[in-house]
């Protein structure tokens, strides 16, 4: 391979390759026809392909499967789910002739505003990366790329042309390309696409630093960093920066540009060649890959395996009395018009022309073989309550034993583009749910929206099962979820706060003229929610099932390891219910010793398991020893600090099970540099220090007595609590220099010479 | 003055220039007698002198009144009550022949276990400078100086000498600078008092910024800049930076180094002439202001004025069911050692050797002319529960009808020095209040605390009156309190929280190794609160009365105002009920229509009303037109933002009784900057811009066709959504050059020039 890329690049004119690096089109690579060298084609597709054509001299979109939004397959939490769904995508997209998908997108959400949220998938970097990294290789093993997106911090819709993420390096490392790490390790995706956005002041589009020096140097990437539509700013130096492919061409003005830098000995050829190499090698294993044959019948099975998808995801929030599942028998009705039009995909880029689409009325009335009552309830037109709909939905509501309204979202609110202003549904649907809960005791809430929403109905519904946009079928999947055809099992990937006021970024969010600071820092999500002591109104991990599920006998192989290496646990589960069910465990570490700021419990591993009403099941988890690092900014590097762990075993975030703690021995300490400000505190603490400051109270007890000033040695802890923070330049000033500097200087050099 | 100054500072050698610039010892400055210049005296003195002298050689400590530590005081809302307070220690200052007082302190109060909380006012920068503004003036009137402490961000205790606090500019000036600059502004204090701490890098004591250009040039400060005892890092730097006198004396380690300094060039002689020259005219000011007589009852006076003022100031948090006041003729039980033993002043250099000192328990039995039932119920000396104790106190509290607890944190949770690691009590305070509850239901617990605790038991307690450090007569204050000889008038000038982890601060107090970052911003107390709605367990501003009053009638001389211009408004406040009382109106601002992180509500004013029963009041407010300002980082200047505002009057940060609007004119407009990565949003959104932009559009119809790739034109706003944020490079790239480079420059030249 390497030969033959190499034979051409050298066939090569500068003009070729410049013009290489930039799409022919929107959709498409340049070929050079001179040189054999093939286009290739991309297309968007989170959540299905968006597959755009000329016809007729006019674009138009090819209908393809819509599957769930990122946001409802992350509640699945289940990795070979995430294969199946990514080789869903893959076969339909060889099918299409398509060789790159656009996606998946794992950026961290910040906010539960992000208009491109329901395109993300948590705000938990490890669910995220991990279920990321099994949709790469699920459509890549169909020998189609993907294209991991959008890198880095592209965290909000509001500027994200021109706004500068200011992010602590902490926060950068652990939470925000943390998911991106771990989808980029575990998927190997083809190629990662660089976000529109600015990072600590540089676009990212330029940053050698996060294009080359982590993603490919620290992490191995291999394949291209291609633009976002539009992201490049200048050129040369995203070319130098690392970034390969520009997207969509910008004809010749980048182009020439790029010819000019060589010719002017501002860029290197090399640099201009290895991309044009990356790139090539691209388009030679899309060429190669390619699928020799699928399926016709591919939307087909696609569509089938949409429900299955939307199914196993599905969240069920809220369940009084065990208001669900459903009876066949019962006096059921439906309202709200997402019951008849579903609600089941978000705007931009990932907006997929569906091939079919499924309405949850139809789908009831065929489960149950008759017609239901219905009510629309509000109109998809507008946000204020229409009082005659509402009449009619309550006498609907009012002659059924149980009612199933539809609410959430319209189309409009979320979409690439633009953030959300508030959490709130609009006042039709609220006032729909209000008004139905007075008149009919036994009301389940199915929502439809993209990102969370506040619930200030919450206590009057005595059901809640949370749908986000679940694509063409899962309008069918939710069916079967209320009649227990099928048994809920999925868990949010995401906290949904009482008020988006209690969010980590609120007063950061989405900033003031072009910076957005974020200032939370680590504490995204959960981690923000716990440590705060401010309850969700769902929290992550949260979700229920028919069944339910019992967590005992915590096994650890030993109490005491060492840094950076993997343990083992085992813990049993055990389906104490009536019926088949999932339950997916999630496992936290909490560093319980370090610094306040590090002690938020973390999600380092977690697994879904399938129990037999009755079953009980014994898990082996191997947590690795990466999982009890954090990220020290002085070292520039993820360090195990020494100290006392605690492994959290839960079912959600904030219903954990089992607990146990471990002692991790580490030798990563952080060099710590004396001078005349550490404090006596800092020096006491050293050995060597120690021993050196006693010895300097025996050889100065008059300095010693002119620092405390007459501050009576009373046989209590008082002096030493004064002197702690008190720093050695200190021990000169006070003592008029009876302690001398030089002598200070000596007892400095010592300790750092240690 | 000047000419004998300037004639002193000609006949100086450099050595006793060098000299006179640190201290003689802990407590005087350096005379030089040969030229006639003597010494003074300075003494600690936030909440009262600590004059300390050396008999036979042991250094000792006067008794001096103890006055209410300034975390009560500043519940008093009251400036001229501050005068009267700062008026009684300046004349037993004049008495004890103390020159300057160092104090007062007006740190904001970032996180409520910072060490030093209780010689600290505010969390609040309007009350936090007016209050201490209004003590300087009344010691200051007695001829005496006070040292304005500690300018600036010494929040916290943990590592003072070396941390480093990271804060934004917009945080810095609009509170943590705001504090002292009321205070100056208002009180002039002779000397103002340099931290120990480093602000966003440097030591505040090296920081010219600090000092000079903002300290003396911005705000007129004309006194001297004194460095907290042992403050002084690189003697040489404070002193370019503007820091006068060194104290204590290094002796000649410093003094030679400035020696060496103007010697060597490295240093001005003018810059020491300039120091010295200040401390010159601090010195003659002192000696020739002294007071020539002051009775010799001084302290005798002082007690009953320190016993006036708690009374003033204490607040009464909760009162249910009238619980208070008690009846004389009710069978009252004490319980609780700080009953017997006052808990009445903070550890550290605040530490006053009381002249004598009340009991709450002898104060009450004098009041009631009988001896009450007592239980010590905790020993002084242990945090845990005593079963013994708490057993007898059960007892006693059993057979009486109404028992008050005196309870709060002992002496050494809260020092100078040090900062607690959470807000509890002792678990032996806690679970006396709850067993105490379980068997009398008409329980008042009596707090001395310095800042704010948890309350779990809060529920349980149908009383709570926060007396802080309330000083050597607060116990009496609070007697007559409790049996309503005097009213409540005091409101908290802090929030408590119910948590220590809702504290603003919390996730970044104290920092980590020398690094504190600000990063809740301008979101300090109930700014914070309010903003992310959690509920406090006591909001800012708020305290009880035993009797109610009643707001109305708010009118306005107009709607709209222009940037700059006072506001006057009035309003009536009625005492609704049917005793004496005193009410503190509160009026707060709220930026309604600026961006997010501009929006809170802050204090810009308040007053405190004396009405009797059924009285009625109109007050008169001017509000300035500063108050509508916020610090702008960009023009690094106050601006106002044109827009909406509300005037919001309260009797607390959230029982808000009377609102208005006002329409803000102003010429205050931050010069936009274009560029090639403006948005298009920001180019319609000017005038100019908007034409240029459409002209635009009719000239490149083909260009912006490309722009939009194939998005239709359905006559909605989809198309202008989607490009409100695309930013100006791209209709270049985007079109491929269609729309040239140059074009977009000119664009920008236009508007840039316009």
């Amino acid at each position: 391979m390497n030969e033959k890329i190499n034979a051409l690049i050298s066939e090569m004119t500068l003009e070729e390759k410049a013009n290489i690096l930039s799409g022919k089109d929107f959709w498409h690579t340049e070929p050079v026809k001179r040189l054999g060298i093939p286009e290739i084609m991309v297309a968007d597709g989170p959540a299905g392909l968006r597959k755009q054509e000329e016809v007729k001299g006019a674009l138009t979109t090819v209908p393809c499967t819509c599957f769930p939004s990122e946001s409802l397959l992350a509640c699945s939490w289940d990795t070979d789910l995430m294969e199946s769904f990514g080789k869903a995508m893959g076969e339909e997209a060889g099918f299409e002739g398509v060789n790159i998908v656009l996606g998946p997108g794992c950026n961290i959400k910040r906010s539960p505003v992000c208009g491109r949220n329901f395109e993300y998938l948590s705000e938990d970097p490890y669910l995220s990366g991990v279920m990321a990294g099994h949709i790469i290789k699920g459509v890549q093993a169909e020998g189609v790329g993907t294209s991991l997106k959008h890198y880095i911090a592209n965290n909000q819709e509001h500027r994200r042309l021109s706004v500068n993420a200011v992010i602590d390096e902490r926060a950068l490392r652990e939470i925000y390309l943390k998911s991106f790490e771990y989808a980029v390790k575990i998927g190997k995706p083809w190629t990662v696409m660089c976000s529109y956005n600015r990072v600590n002041s540089g676009y990212v589009c330029e940053s050698r630093r996060l294009l080359t020096d982590i993603l490919r140097n620290e992490w191995g990437f291999d394949g291209i960093v291609v633009s976002d539509w539009g992201a490049v700013n200048d050129r040369v130096e995203c070319l130098k920066a690392g970034l390969d492919l520009e997207m969509p061409s910008s004809g010749m003005v980048n182009t020439q540009k790029i010819i000019n830098a060589v010719n002017e000995a501002e860029l290197d050829i090399e640099t201009v060649d290895k991309s044009v190499g990356r790139l090539l090698e691209l388009i030679f294993k899309a060429v190669e890959n390619k699928a020799e044959k699928i399926s016709a019948d591919i939307k087909d099975i696609n569509h089938k395996r949409a429900r299955k998808i939307a199914g196993e995801c599905i969240v069920l929030l809220k369940n009084e009395q065990n208001m669900l599942p459903l009876s066949k028998s019962e006096d059921i009705a439906f309202i709200g018009m997402f019951a008849k039009q579903s609600r089941f995909e978000g705007g931009g880029s990932s907006h997929v022309i569906p091939t079919r689409l499924e309405s949850a009325y139809d789908e009831m009335c065929k489960l149950l073989n008759r017609e239901i009552p219905f009510a629309p309830g509000y109109s998809l037109n507008s946000d204020i309550p229409d009082e005659e709909l509402i009449k009619e939905a309550i006498k609907i509501a009012s002659g059924a034993q149980k009612t199933v309204i539809f609410a959430g979202l319209p189309e409009n609110y979320e979409s690439e583009g633009y953030d959300r202003k508030h959490m709130d549904m609009p006042a039709s649907h609220i006032c729909l749910i209000n008004e139905i809960c007075k008149v009919n005791r036994n009301v389940i809430v199915v929502l439809s929206n993209g990102a969370p929403v506040a619930m200030p109905w919450i206590d009057n519904a005595g059901a809640v099962m949370e749908g986000y946009l679940w694509g063409q079928a899962g309008a069918g999947a939710v069916c079967e979820l209320l009649l227990g055809i099928s048994n809920p099992c999925g868990k949010l990937a995401e906290s949904f706060p009482v008020a988006l006021e209690h969010n980590p970024s609120y007063l950061n969010f989405p900033g003031e003229d072009d910076e957005v600071y974020y200032r939370e820092s680590v504490f995204t999500g959960y981690r923000y929610y716990g440590r705060k002591k401010i309850n969700p109104l769902f929290c992550f991990g949260h979700g229920l099932s028919y069944t339910s599920f019992e967590y005992s006998a915590l096994r650890l192989e030993a109490k005491v390891f060492d840094a950076g290496e993997d343990i083992l646990l085992n813990f049993k589960v055990k389906n104490s219910g009536d019926r088949q069910g999932k339950e997916i465990y999630q496992i936290y570490i909490r560093n319980a010793e370090g610094e306040l700021n590090k002690q938020a419990s973390e999600l380092k591993q977690f697994g879904k398991l399938e129990l037999a009403a009755g079953e009980e099941k014994e898990v082996t988890v191997k947590i690795e020893g990466s999982a009890f690092s954090h990220f020290c900014t002085r070292e520039q590097a993820f360090i195990v600090e020494e100290g006392e762990f605690e492994i959290l075993i839960g079912a959600s975030s904030e219903d954990i099970r089992l607990t146990a703690g471990v002692k991790i021995n580490s030798a990563d300490k952080v060099k710590k540099v004396y001078h005349k400000n550490s404090t006596i505190g800092d020096i006491k603490e050293n050995p060597a220090g120690k021993i050196l400051f006693k010895e300097l109270e025996e050889q100065y007890p008059e300095a010693f007595e002119m620092i405390f000033n007459g501050m009576e040695d009373d046989g209590s802890d008082f002096r030493d609590k004064m002197i702690h923070y008190t720093v050695l330049r200190s021990l000169v000033y006070f003592s008029k220099g009876l302690i001398s500097e030089q002598k200070i200087e000596e007892l400095i050099n010592i300790l750092n010479n240690n």
